[in-house]
């Protein structure tokens, strides 16, 4: 589901009363609508040391591998989000273990709030957003097809952390793993 | 700043072509107006094991003993924010340490994002939305004058790691914890 671009309705940018920023102001009605920014929910899966990926049917990104994830809604915990997506995008019931990884995607506004779960059993299917789901060793992940900078950065840092109990999650990428991942979208 | 309330608007809810969900849709030009849970980010902020407090001079809970916190804006890291909330809000420069909690406010649709962070000196003053600020002992903490549970919570987490370099960040309180920080509501 796309969002609506605000440039196709009769917004104006103009600063409400008691405001300090700019915001869209609908030239009809005057409602103020606040740009906030979007909290994105997923999980790394994985089943025996296999990895659960998505190759999305839906554009950003059609036909690229992406980790199970998508918009938090109204009145969800963070948790119960990545568990609704899971099921959506991949007919998966994942059991969530801990809090992965803390991105902040500033360019699009976007949280990304990404955790570590798992399957009880190898049983997934592609839900209406997805082509196909499939389990992978780590060695076929096809790094190469990638969706998103950040899918890359959870995998990997998954991979530091995969025989720890507890840790402290992750934020962006940086140095190499942060240009590595850009190459992605080159793509 | 308070945020518009739909109801004083010409909105219907109704569920959008290609979405599984109602949204408030505008009857007068279209717009759809997707409700996206809010991101807040704030910190517990110490000086020599005293905690910053500021009393709000807004409603809701103006009066009332709280972290500080505030929206995430656009374009903005979470980090970042919460540094620019401390900033606003206690006119204090605060040094970001690490994830202390992700909470899930459900029933508001508001997602938490709570850092541990230092002052370095001891320099602050009440901003345009605080009414005082002040470093208190945690045995001064105007315990029956905190403004939401959240902050309850977030201050108690902190002493269980306050020794800790390292630790998986916490998640909404539970049992005796709750208990207690819903009280804090009553007044
Ligand atoms: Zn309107
Ligand atoms: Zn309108």
């Amino acid at each position: 589901m796309s969002t609506p671009n605000p440039d196709d309705y009769a917004f104006e940018r103009k600063i409400p009363d008691g405001d300090n920023m700019e915001r869209h102001v609908c030239a009809d009605c005057g409602w103020i609508h606040y740009d906030n920014p979007k909290i994105v929910v997923g999980s790394v899966v994985t089943f025996e040391e296999k990895f659960l990926l998505c190759r999305r049917a839906i554009n950003p990104r059609k036909g690229y591998w992406t980790l199970p994830a998508g918009y938090l809604e109204q009145n969800e915990t963070t948790a119960d989000g990545a568990v609704r997506e899971a099921f959506e995008e991949a007919n998966a019931n994942i059991r969530i273990r801990d809090l992965l990884a803390l991105y902040s995607v500033t360019h699009i506004s976007q949280v990304q709030i990404m955790y570590r779960a798992e399957l009880d059993r190898p049983e997934f299917s592609a839900g209406p957003e997805s082509l196909e789901v499939r389990l992978f060793e780590w060695e076929n992940i096809p790094w190469e097809d990638l969706a998103f900078p950040t899918v890359y950065w959870a995998l990997h840092q998954y991979m530091q952390i995969k025989d720890e109990d507890y840790f402290a999650p992750f934020a962006n990428a940086s140095g190499e793993m942060l240009e590595k991942s850009y190459q992605i979208l080159r793509r």
